[in-house]
């Protein structure tokens, strides 16, 4: 990958047992790298998923801040006893764990005075000085601190607040993206697209993925830049080699 | 989660920009997990997913061999130029990267001599060492070295391939969960459910799932042990606590 495209970049963290184990597939990493992609230039170079641990998130939570732009976390700021990323974030930054008083108001809103019991007020404490990112479907926000953002786990909610999260981000360079989808076999054009792909290594990312339709086997050729210019050069080039080799292309 | 359910530990290193950019939804960790679980009782205790970068690899390589018991990568040993893993994974360990003769003869004789181009025989090169993971569906096996197992990407494949796996791995304590799912909302019950994981805090891992079905909203309690006398003792508990808060338990 060439550093023009690297410009800004970001990790994910995902927190919760349940994706660990298996139990529930996760949906977050693609919505978030894709709409961080496509909406904001911005590039996740780093994904890791672990459990309800204090101890385990403040370790990633100190590494990944310190590593990458921005760092964007999932699950653990619901009500019961297992959401514990709201607590442990404010351990990682030495900063209080307090009600925040504006989330506070709003889940009071929300909720109404004599339902908002212990579980749900656990919901408005945060690490001090945390700005809140609003949540339209569900009313509990999310937060950032520092580089840290805080998105739920539920794809849903977290899905609706995304938008919320722009403020707080710098755009990076728009990353375009270009797809040839072949009738053909990895192998059968691996070394042309090496050659290629050295060619313009400074410039585009090349990717070759491997696809099965309709009982027939296939290649994605998926080429990346910040360049339009570098993409078309490159797409000319594929589409020699595909003319060359005989492929078909599966127009979709 | 106790000591007694940590016993053999796993980590699963997701290698390919494709899933770090969103066009691709991985589904690897979710198999790979609930297999390792319900089938080795084995915990997945991490999972990272990062790019096809050698120096990446091989630093993450290092370390999570270090930290866990075994290593499942997936990703990244077809034969185009972005599949970097088998040689990335050698010069981690300090292997040579070479021809594996059993791995190359099985490429030949799939593919035929005729056939058998420089793109798949890069298939058969691998750490000096390692042991074939056999692939029953598309030939090109994956293989092992140290505690670090390496799969292809391509769920259809690696799902194929998982149960050769078995003969490498040492079974752990078997994983027994109750699920109990209630229409109720998270906050209703978020401090009952606290404490009865506080009391049971050594033996089982209590998490708590909120979902939406048929337009209303209710919450699975999972309850996780290897001890099925503990788990049932948390169930009657639970019960208890159901019919008290008088809510309605969803059968599926």
């Amino acid at each position: 990958m060439s550093k023009k495209i690297k410009k800004i970049n970001a990790a994910i963290l995902i927190i919760g047992n349940e994706i660990l184990s298996g139990r529930t597939q996760d949906k977050n990493v693609a919505f978030i790298s894709n709409w961080l992609n496509t909406k904001c230039g911005i590039l996740v170079n780093e994904v890791r998923i672990i459990p309800d641990l204090e101890k385990t998130i403040v370790k990633n939570i100190l590494h990944l801040s310190k590593k990458f732009k921005y760092v964007f976390t999932t699950g653990g700021i619901g009500p019961t006893h297992d959401d514990i990323t709201a607590k442990s974030i404010s351990k990682a930054f030495n900063k209080n764990y307090e009600y925040h008083r504006e989330a506070y108001a709003i889940l009071e809103k929300y909720y109404g005075k004599k339902k908002f019991n212990d579980g749900r007020k656990k919901m408005a404490k945060m690490p001090k000085g945390a700005k809140l990112i609003y949540n339209p479907s569900s009313a509990a926000p999310g937060f950032i601190i520092k580089n840290v953002l805080c998105l739920p786990g539920v794809p849903l909610i977290l899905t609706s607040m995304i938008e919320n999260c722009k403020q707080y981000l710098k755009k990076g360079f728009k990353v375009h993206s270009k797809s040839l989808n072949l009738y053909t076999v990895e192998s059968n054009i691996s070394k042309n697209l090496g050659n290629i792909q050295k060619k313009y290594k400074k410039f585009v990312e090349i990717g070759s993925y491997p696809f099965f339709r309709l009982g027939k086997i296939g290649v994605s050729i998926v080429s990346r830049s910040t360049s339009l210019t570098k993409l078309k050069s490159v797409n000319n080039e594929l589409i020699k080699l595909v003319k060359l080799k005989k492929i078909e292309i599966l127009k979709l």
